[in-house]
């Protein structure tokens, strides 16, 4: 590819299923001349319970998808995939990816005042205790302090998000955090951000939420600049953002449309274990 | 294996997850003397959004296993592969096999007074339109009106069961149900059973619930009868019930033992991809 055409190509984005499109929306927000395809593994989410092999495995597949897309970049929108299979990944490719977990996990390290950093997860991530690892990264002496909200994908993917149950079902995990003294608490699940009004309001004013889907976007701005390939082009003149899924395309299009500011009009199917 | 030896062999039952231990548990309740061996696929949970060919690879897979612990029957406790499955590999294996869905949708199709029968269940379930057609095998006029309830299982599974948040949702799922006029509801999920009491109370006296995890119980204690291998000594004179899992063993067995009339020590993992 030219240096146009490869500024020109869309940035690859996958998660288990429609969590990371918050952070796909995020580079629609800070990045509207890029664009996307996207991968939502629906059919055989969640991958929190999955062995690092298989993670891996499944990871691999759909980079092999996203290469077919002649993808420019990649971005890890999962947290057990950045977490298992990022590092394993980057050796096998020949084009920039990058996770979750690092830039939300360096912006708090650096933004805390007393050093107390709270992270809320699914049970997945808070056992694997790799946010601890990357704050302390940058952060030696933090102390972390991580509790699992289950219920908050099940109650997004509801859509119930501005809602009396969800907010009852926030004030009671949040709870424990708010006796830690924490000034800083990562949304540190991909569905968390569409929950960030209600959680910041139990937290109050004296908490700085940090968003990985933000955060992950601003650092994949840098990335492409950096690179050079950053699309100066507006993506209304070239093809559409694409997404596609493992199975269950309608369930996956109503959700996409309820939270991205971009109208999803197809959604295909992919055998993904052909790749 | 000599008809003792039979009578003696433990009755095999599995689902994708925690689900089907409330079929466990109504074995345990109604045929103290049956020893069971339960396969839990925590793995590869949820079986609702996978396609029929791999439900039925993944059920083959774990039948395979149940077969190397000599079971004389298998239960299959979960709601999608009793509808992908059960036929496929009944006509495979020379001992009697049970799934979940008849025996409440025949129940429900017999008890019904106005013809009115609610069922509620996983969206995958509920779309299937499985429990409509087994009831009009048994009552051909029967109107069927489904209701999925997406937050009842990760609900339980967080343990709150007699819960003010699980009060709310359960209100608010039931509500279009209350206008039908139903005489007769099952609660078609296998966590279901564990909200029969506040499903109970929001129903009212005038619908009656059924639950299929008694009535499969109910089931496969006619048919132990009926093919003369019922065990007729008691289990804690033999060996005791056994467990496995895919993954994640010590949840499993937190939740088995807050449900279980049985005291869970030892949950074994089980690679089920290599049966």
């Amino acid at each position: 590819m030219g240096n146009i055409d490869i500024k020109n190509a869309p940035v690859g984005v996958f998660d288990s299923g429609v969590g990371g499109l918050t952070v796909a929306r995020e580079i629609m927000r800070q990045m509207p001349n890029e664009r996307i395809v996207y991968f939502g593994d629906t059919a055989r989410v969640p991958y929190g319970s999955k062995s690092k092999a298989t993670i891996i495995r499944y990871s691999r597949q759909i980079i092999n998808f996203l290469k077919t897309k002649e993808v420019k970049a990649i971005v890890v929108a999962c947290n057990t995939a950045s977490a298992y299979a990022l590092e394993e990944l980057r050796g096998e490719l020949d084009i920039p990816i990058i996770g979750v977990v690092k830039p939300g996990a360096e912006v708090a390290a650096n933004i805390t005042k007393n050093g107390k950093i709270g992270v809320i997860g699914t049970v997945g991530t808070i056992e694997s205790k790799l946010y601890n690892k990357c704050i302390r990264e940058h952060n030696e002496s933090a102390e972390v302090f991580g509790t699992p909200c289950p219920l908050f994908v099940p109650l997004v993917e509801e859509g119930w998000i501005n809602d009396t149950v969800t907010m009852e079902v926030a004030k009671r995990y949040l709870a424990p955090l708010q006796d830690t003294g924490i000034d800083t608490l990562i949304l540190g699940c991909t569905h968390y951000p569409l929950l960030r009004n209600l959680i910041g309001e139990i937290m109050g004013n004296d908490v700085t939420l940090v968003n990985p889907a933000y955060e992950t976007a601003v650092k994949l701005s840098k990335m492409l600049e950096e690179s050079g390939i950053k699309c100066d082009a507006p993506v209304k003149a070239r093809a559409p953002h694409e997404f596609f899924v493992s199975d269950a395309a309608e369930r996956f299009m109503s959700f996409a449309n309820s939270i991205l500011p971009y109208d999803v009009d197809t959604t295909k199917v992919v055998s993904i274990e052909e790749y």
